[in-house]
């Protein structure tokens, strides 16, 4: 494996909270509010040690210093965020009412983004302090805000992608037949771990009919001779995410399988091909959609085509029917068409794709012919 | 170890819906919206894999029966939750509103409680759907809804407190001189697990001047002779929660360590021998501050007291000033005073107490004098 990346530096979050002012102001907004979470992580390098029913708060707004409203006890954790040099930290104390405090930051009539994951408690807090605000969820407001990864960004998306990749090499060789998914599940978490993630987000293991559950994760089930297994695993690494998918079976495939695998292979190579800049996203999902359709299998395909990954493994932009945003060189998303036969199996084959001036390049690189397992 | 209680049954959800629905309406709420949490743990046994930006929201409203809305990704696992049967599943696909969706389910003029932790992309979602509604946190509107225990609720939070009462005896026997914060957090998390837990939340090591910072973690510090060792840790065991404190030092302490652990000790047993139903949570803190503070530490007393605890370990009811709340027989909370000298050490010592019919009675009953360490 490569090296730490370089950690990203105060000027780094101030360059990212001042972009994320002026995109606000340019939108028409009075500023952003970033409650814990993958934008505060991306906007500061805060990660609270848990997000709790205390506020913790970031106010930017374009002409005006970053504000990071926090509680007294949480204070001294905020201070040693990488971005803490570019922001003022404003703490409020236990009992006191932290929206009042928060409310000498704000435009009493402004209108917010306000992060997605923000505690409904909170902004109920703030309508009520300040009745003439409203607000907007910041994904409806910016939703590409986090969308376009920098180069340092990038680098660690690819490195993270390298890991997962290293995974699936290392998970074909272990023995499924006999053994429940769960066990199988608990040595792809070791193995991305092995390979450098700090955080392992989901190991997917869906074995004969339980791959037909696109959201079914692991379980008791033993895997069998005959099955066609899931798996779609993922983390943190450096901060930034991986995701893959990759179908194998354990034994000889069906005629019928290895068509259904072919079909979906098929798919995810023509949606991937079609990835450059200024086509719109929904046509990604409509490029898969259609070469599902066209064999037979439309009605089970049943998820969207994709989605963004960065310091989440789950965020804009989605490969999704009427999603018209077009793509831009730097974007991130996971392409990952799938077909689920009910009661029988399923098959989902996922790549993270990155845009690139004329193109796309893939960020897992496995083979993607249905590997046989024992 | 006792063994595995009973799992709640579809009927114990089914009458703890119909007791929210009820509350709500003696409220003067037109109904309860729950979004994945600890309330909806508690309401229906149904914990998504993953928290994200699909809508999952569970409609509880007295006279109707209870509706789950879910992506139709995730139906398959919410029917298979302990509480499945006693509602009914309303899915929804990607690409669809899923306001829409939630909206026929909900009087289009009411006034609702949401769950505090519902993400504010929904709530917003609703208000832009339904602009008649309005809406107050479900903690502002109905804060002891989950705050009373029943029998087999304390047996569960008895058992857990039991396991971290066995943690504590085993961790003050490990070696803490000369080795990492982290290293002895790691025993302490390898402990809750080896005594039953299923989840470890938080394992603080606050050593020599980090025990100071009331939410310090653990970290890199390495433990030194004449360190004060702040250790609290918790987790959930059978789906309920654990929370102890106990301030250990390694060799002998000097005599202003012992007087403030001495100080801190005799707050916590004060305020412990307070609780009794029909006080006020504020008078729980109250008399901790006043032992303090008759002793000089005030100032260095820099949180409330306590916080309930039951299938979270951080929820209401709070023992601060201004709660006015009176206890209730088979409410569960922290007892937990503590003295903070800023780049010196810390102390603190918390029990998870009980309301009796008659008194208080604590959950956990390791000794609180200060323990030695290697």
């Amino acid at each position: 494996m490569s090296g730490t990346p370089a950690p990203f530096t105060a000027d780094d979050y101030k360059t990212r909270m001042e972009r994320a002012a002026q995109a606000a102001a340019d939108a028409g907004l009075a500023g952003l509010l970033v409650a814990p979470g993958p934008d505060l992580v991306w906007l500061t390098g805060y990660r609270p040690p848990a997000t709790t029913e205390r506020l913790t708060l970031l106010v930017l707004a374009a002409g005006q210093d970053p504000v990071l409203v926090v509680p007294t006890l949480e204070a001294p954790d905020a201070a040693e965020a990488a971005g803490a040099p570019a922001l003022t930290l404003h703490d409020w104390t236990d009992g006191k009412d932290p929206y009042a405090a928060t409310a000498p930051f704000l435009d009493a009539s402004g209108r917010f983004g306000i992060s997605d994951n923000t505690w409904a408690l909170h902004l109920l807090g703030l309508q009520k302090e300040l009745p003439g605000t409203s607000y907007v969820s910041l994904t409806d407001a910016l939703p590409m805000l986090r969308a376009v990864k920098d180069a340092a960004e990038l680098e660690r998306l690819a490195a993270a992608g390298a890991a997962a990749d290293l995974t699936y090499e290392e998970i074909k060789r272990v023995q499924f037949e006999g053994r429940r998914e769960a066990d199988v599940a608990a040595d792809l978490a070791h193995l991305l771990r092995q390979c450098g993630h700090e955080q392992v987000d989901f190991t997917v293991v869906g074995s004969g009919p339980n791959g037909a559950n696109p959201h079914h994760e692991a379980g008791d089930r033993v895997i069998a001779h005959g099955d066609m297994v899931v798996l779609d695993f993922g983390g943190l690494m450096h901060g930034y995410g991986s995701d893959t998918s990759r179908t194998v079976h354990v034994g000889e495939p069906s005629a019928e399988e290895q068509r259904v695998h072919d079909v979906v292979r098929g798919a995810q190579e023509e949606a991937v091909k079609a990835v450059r800049p200024g086509i719109a996203c929904q046509e990604v999902d409509r490029i898969a959609r259609a070469y599902i359709t066209e064999a037979g299998y439309g009605e089970f395909f049943i998820h969207r085509t994709g989605h963004g990954i960065g310091v989440t493994t789950h965020e804009p932009p989605y490969m999704i029917e009427g999603e018209q945003q077009t793509l831009v060189p730097g974007m991130c998303f996971s392409v990952e068409p799938g077909v689920y036969l009910p009661g029988r199996f399923g098959v989902r084959i996922e790549d993270i794709v990155t845009v690139t001036e004329d193109g796309g390049r893939r960020l897992n690189n496995t083979a993607r012919e249905m590997a046989i397992v024992h």
